[in-house]
């Protein structure tokens, strides 16, 4: 890797500009809480006049979640070298409940920064790292035991209910009532609701001290499903420069939160810069790191030096871990007639640990000394599903469902130390055996959230396995599931790029979308009445900056129909000036308004004359011979 | 456009060698009936064999269903200028009971046929057309119904269980029970079984006497579920030659049938090349050429030039015709207070021209007329649902279940004619509303086939919409739908190009057959098994050729590890040549089988023992501090 990394002439931070100007006629907005430094970031859709025979209407702009950061707003400024403002840095100092260390207390944090070698891929500005107080338990799940509601939960609950701040259209507004499956979504999210259900530990903010630059966001099945997109070199291929963009790119697409897998060498500088950088919630698994320190050898593993890598992890400000503490011994021996195996990279690399040595897990039988860590930095866990399957044959098996068994043990100890939990899942699923997998981790795991790698509905399509996903995870974030891993069409042949990573999330976002709307979330069906009703008034380019994916959608319009005068043209490509449905639809409207039928009822009642008139005087001609 | 069409130099077809070499790994077999000229057609898959420390084994080839017609196999002369072997021409003849006509008895048939402008446009063998004898009804309801199975029926029967002729590994045949929501799949699909079902009108065999040519397929729920995909020119783009070859595209990768829904000037020129070179069904708005030959004015359709234009396409061949006569006039007000109106382009012409006639459609009085040419035929009804919902606000709505109570209506009609029916359904619709779409269908129509479009869960993705509603289309599916109309990622947006006619197929692919998982279809699994044996084995070539789009598979994984000898290594990119949970997984297998723990049950015993042994000796190390 060129020293030269993020050395950049003649621009303010080296990002593309593809991925940093603003989406296509959106603005970057805050939303005010109660303190002057509580800004909710939202992005607001700006929408054209609805010009009709009637006259001329406004469209009053949409507010949508926005997790892509200040890069899309041209007046933050942007250098990599510095990171992002620490916003919520007073939010943390106020509660007075932590300390800040003289350098990292981790060793291998120690030796990193202490080693010449990786002197130019370092991150320039580093924080000496913040820990809890002696006896001190900083996790948003312990304040909200005690009743306290966080700037955090504020920020989260005024975020949830993004949409409400701008639109009046009533119309907008209508909505199908939802099927959610035991979900309680309240029509209007409070901070007092946030606390609530991150008290109950149905839902998580992954916040961790150290990372202050973080915009907080909650995974819960109460609230929107959200996404996470991963990130990670390999031996094989990537740099730290591209990871960072690649994480740009993928909040900038809607990635919640992304899970950094690198497992290069330079995996420690690499989490610095992203940590740094990233205004949404980074999430690791640790156990990756810890195995290239032993040169790959899984058996050489130890307690003492997962230990120290959590603490180096924890000390850069990762928000959740990913720990594979529900690999018991026993239950290696349930995957050996699998079709698949062991195919999750932790837990195969703690089925060899376990066999090798002929013992309990160390992450199993270490598990309250990992809460102490959790909990002196507020990292929440995502507890690994290291026994999944791999493949349609091998859903819901005896060793998944054990090891889920072992998640539910577990998610209670990590609350006793009122250390947050989610609870990772599958994984390669048939459709009509994805909702007992949600079924069952709601039972067993007391309601903790659930974090799914889709499932995928098939074995059979690599190279499109993020629709075989999507069909999965748009079910089961219907069922309950609150955060959904992406999957790109890569998954299974190789490491995704800048486009695949963009066809990876924005199948999330829709697998997504598509559950809030089945669940009957409140803020969800709102987007899609408006891109309808724009998509029906040929109010083209909003119907492009309304979707998910602006720059395709254009881009795919224009494929066909480039000029100019075609975006406001009441017609489109599929049928060809003269043979328009929604024209024909809008004739219809319009015949009815001249024959005085402007309501329904007035058109019913007209209609009905006209038809009785119909059948008393014309019907003969038609009747069947 | 030019008059050189299909004036190919120097190739015997002139398509593109990229849409007729065989797939990869694959050879076009046949398994012959109970008569030598009932040879169904599939596509057999190679596979390497196993390499382990254990030795060799053989992988059987595994055979799938076929779509792709005589284009795939180097055997079979292609040339478009003479189109495909007559296969079902014996059955036909055999059967006594049509004759062939001195010419097209339609008025537009015989004008086109006598146009010397249209000549250099024109297919040059056109066969005189076939049509039932006075009294006589040739379709295959009627047959079935009069207890005959016919060659089309043991055809489809061997096609359906075409998985049982190649697999003798049993571990590839284990599969999950499927939740069916009352369909009754078979472990073994009988010629008898399948007259049942299109007896009782639970199936359809879309198969016009005038399309010999054709490779019959069955459409019902206790089959397998299969995808139809559209093509079609329109007033601002594309040719014939340019159809043809999407047919030839779209079968390759999977569709089941094909409408074609041209809307420019050389309609009938272009579906006689369609149909002579299609192995799959045809199906055909007829509405949309209707209103072509009245310029386009709704308000100037008549009956008498819409029975013409039946004729003259049931004389070409064309297998089904949308019908949308269920657009009733007092629907029509039903709708005038949606989001987006009436969306169907077919359910528009006919709402347009209620209105301006204040009368009731002529395809509803006409319905009885219409069974008798369609008898004649052997033309299945596909019931249009020209109010079907064109946002997620307008799903499920008064107008839209109004129409579909007619559409059941109509089926008793048509059934009391033996005529074939099925029922095309939505369209947009949010996830928890899908099943009561199913429901009300199989109720309101008694079972008849159910053929959806999509539907899309959600709106704000154009540019996505083959993801929106494969994810609707895969939930539909399992319900019970029996054909998925595919979406194209240009739906909304323009018309698709090659490249999103595969997109579109191989994403309802996956919708269809992970459909057919959940319901448990027996020829399903199979399938995802051997691909997942063969990724766990590394068999790289193999999981490429196992799946829906090998090339793709193997150019994205090529992007990676381009290197031949990559094809054959125990690792990937995803985790570089160290860190391959499958060879970790396979690490541990070897681990047991040196212990002396080969089967599940000695490994479990051996397991406890030493558990037993680690529980008495060494947890207390381990124990939390």
């Amino acid at each position: 890797m060129s020293s030269h990394v993020f050395v950049f002439s003649g621009q303010s931070h080296g990002l593309d500009s593809a991925i940093t100007r603003p989406l296509p006629g959106s603005r970057r907005i805050h939303v005010t809480g109660s303190r002057p430094d509580l800004r909710v970031p939202m992005r607001e859709i700006h929408q054209a006049d609805t010009v009709s025979e009637q006259g001329r209407d406004a469209n009053t702009p949409l507010a949508v979640y926005d997790t892509s950061g200040p890069y899309t707003d041209p007046d933050a400024p942007i250098d990599l070298r510095l990171g992002l403002p620490a916003i919520r840095r007073p939010w943390i100092e106020e509660r007075g409940d932590t300390e800040q260390l003289g350098g990292p207390s981790s060793r291998h944090g120690q030796d990193r920064a202490a080693d010449p070698a990786t002197a130019p891929l370092r991150f320039a500005h580093i924080r000496p790292p913040r820990r809890a107080r002696s006896g001190a338990n900083v996790s948003q799940m312990h304040y909200a035991r005690q009743g306290i509601i966080t700037p955090e939960m504020e920020f989260i609950a005024i975020r949830e209910n993004q949409q409400r701040h701008t639109i009046s259209d009533q119309r907008l507004l209508q909505r199908h009532c939802g099927e959610a499956f035991g979900a309680r979504i309240p029509d209007v999210i409070t901070p007092e609701f946030v606390r609530q259900e991150v008290a109950s530990g149905r839902a998580i903010i992954p916040c961790n001290i150290n990372h202050p630059e973080l915009e907080p966001m909650v995974i819960g099945r109460n609230f929107l499903v959200k996404i996470n997109c991963n990130l990670g070199n390999s031996a094989v291929t990537s740099s730290i420069e591209e990871e960072v963009e690649k994480m740009v790119r993928g909040i900038r697409w809607g990635g919640d939160t992304v899970m950094d897998l690198s497992t290069g060498k330079h995996i420690h500088e690499t989490r610095e810069w992203i940590l740094r950088n990233s205004p949404v919630p980074i999430g690791t698994v640790p156990i990756y790191q810890a195995l290239e320190k032993v040169d790959g050898k899984a058996q050489e593993l130890t307690w003492e030096l997962f230990r120290d890598t959590l603490i180096e992890q924890a000390e850069q400000g990762v928000d959740y871990f990913t720990i594979h503490a529900g690999v018991r011994l026993r239950y290696v021996p349930m995957t050996a007639n699998r079709l698949t195996g062991i195919v999750s990279r932790g837990g195969s690399i703690m089925a060899k640990w376990c066999l090798a040595h002929h013992r309990e897990s160390f992450l199993y039988t270490h598990f309250e000394d990992i809460c102490e860590i959790m909990k002196a930095y507020d990292v929440a866990f995502s507890l690994g599903d290291g026994l999944r399957p791999g493949c349609i044959a091998d859903a819901n098996d005896e060793a998944q469902f054990a090891e889920l068994d072992t998640l539910g043990e577990l998610t209670q100890i990590a609350w006793r130390h009122d250390v947050q939990v989610m609870i990772e899942g599958p994984g390669h699923v048939p459709m009509q055996k994805i909702k007992e997998n949600m079924d069952k981790e709601l039972a067993v795991c007391d309601e903790a959230p659930f974090y799914t790698l889709g499932p995928l509905t098939t074995d059979i399509a690599p190279g499109y396995d993020h629709i075989t996903s999507a069909i999965g995870a748009a079910q089961i974030g219907w069922y309950g599931t609150a955060m959904l891993c992406y999957v790109t069409p890569k998954e299974h042949l190789g490491l995704p790029n800048k486009e695949d990573v963009r066809e990876g999330i924005v199948a999330y976002r829709i697998a997504a979308h598509a559950a809030d709307l089945a669940k009957g979330h409140p803020a969800a069906q709102v987007r899609d009445n408006a891109l309808s009703k724009a998509r029906f008034e040929f109010r083209w380019q909003d119907q492009f900056n309304l979707g998910l994916d602006p720059e395709r959608a254009q881009a795919y319009h224009d494929e066909t129909l480039p000029k100019e005068g075609h975006k406001v043209a009441h017609f489109c490509s599929m049928c060809g000036p003269n043979f328009c449905s929604m024209k024909i639809t809008q004739d219809v409207r319009d015949y009815a308004r001249r024959h005085g039928l402007e309501t329904a009822e007035a058109l019913q009642q007209g209609m009905e004359e006209k038809a009785e008139e119909f059948r008393q005087s014309e019907y003969g001609i038609y009747q069947p011979k």
